[in-house]
């Protein structure tokens, strides 16, 4: 049997918006069913009867794939990752200022959908957690080093959720209208007081 | 007319359970209403058509019927009060203590529920903001008395939010699984450097 778009056309010729929301649904079934660390770019292509490499293209990343499946902000993955590129120094600035400016410049109603629904669904709240954990807390505690490492980490993301919180979901002054530069200046100390200060 | 409760017996003859159910009704119109700040009991009281005596007899406080009207833990507002009546030594760790033992031994249910209707509805986490503000930003920038003491209150609070969803929400962990005595070690002295450290 010939498979057969909505529209009637062979599963071949569909378009790429056709091609991108299997691909989304495939990757939402595998991260819920195997989570975060051992779904594969190349199950979730298979799963969704595609190449690896339209998934790469659509997506960029399995980071990216996730945050799309989970409707964080895109960019979100990129940024992370341009946080852990130059060492400690001056981490605790760039984290906070990276996290601002990202989320500042989004839509926050995929955060705010998000959050609703890590408090909603179990699934949801353990994908972040595993996602929290893979990109951010083990990158940072590597590049930490010290043997109190996992609980700076830890610590950093108590920042980096408090913050988010203050700022776009609970919009608790001075917070919520304080400009990047400001929190930057204020918090980017703090978290690299958690990170980098003497042991607690 | 004579008011009949849905037992058909006259209001003055109601149960106790009765009267507090009218009660949290008339509290939850009024707080959405008018605000945390602008309700009182005595309005409560005449809403839900009993003697304020009966407001306080249920609820303590106004806080505690904030608490009970919005399903937060009813211990936590005799908690956060208890934070403030020692001065500002060692309140680092005090904060930290009492917020995580008390959210340890209530149910997760209600926290969880506000944290869902605060990324639901506005009017949520408005109510939520104006309770936070009131009760614990204002308190602790009062007792702090430095010219940017709004910013140290400020961000106290992003780590009361941030342990709160680290631990009870995404449960990110070491912070989701550690002891409330480790936590108040660790947390402890970065509530009190915030408070009374260095300025940023």
């Amino acid at each position: 049997m010939t498979e057969t778009t909505e529209h009637g056309r062979p599963g071949r010729w569909r378009s790429g918006a056709e091609s991108r929301e299997r691909i989304l649904n495939a990757a939402r079934a595998l991260f819920r069913e195997r989570g975060y660390g051992s779904t594969t770019v190349r199950a979730v292509a298979a799963e969704a009867g595609v190449d690896p490499a339209m998934v790469f293209y659509f997506f960029g990343t399995k980071q990216g794939l996730f945050a799309a499946a989970t409707e964080m902000p895109t960019h979100l993955p990129g940024a992370i990752e341009s946080i852990f590129t130059d060492g400690l120094d001056d981490l605790g600035e760039r984290l906070v200022r990276t996290l601002v400016e990202n989320l500042d410049a989004s839509d926050r109603a995929p955060l705010v959908a998000l959050t609703r629904s890590a408090t909603t669904h179990d699934e949801s709240a353990t994908l972040l957690r595993e996602f929290i954990e893979r990109e951010i807390t083990d990158r940072l505690a590597a590049l930490v080093g010290t043997p109190d490492a996992v609980w700076r980490a830890g610590m950093v993301n108590v920042q980096i959720l408090g913050i988010t919180v203050a700022r776009y979901i609970a919009r608790i002054e001075p917070i919520a209208s304080a400009p990047v530069d400001e929190l930057a200046a204020r918090f980017g100390p703090l978290v690299q007081h958690c990170l980098t200060g003497p042991p607690g």
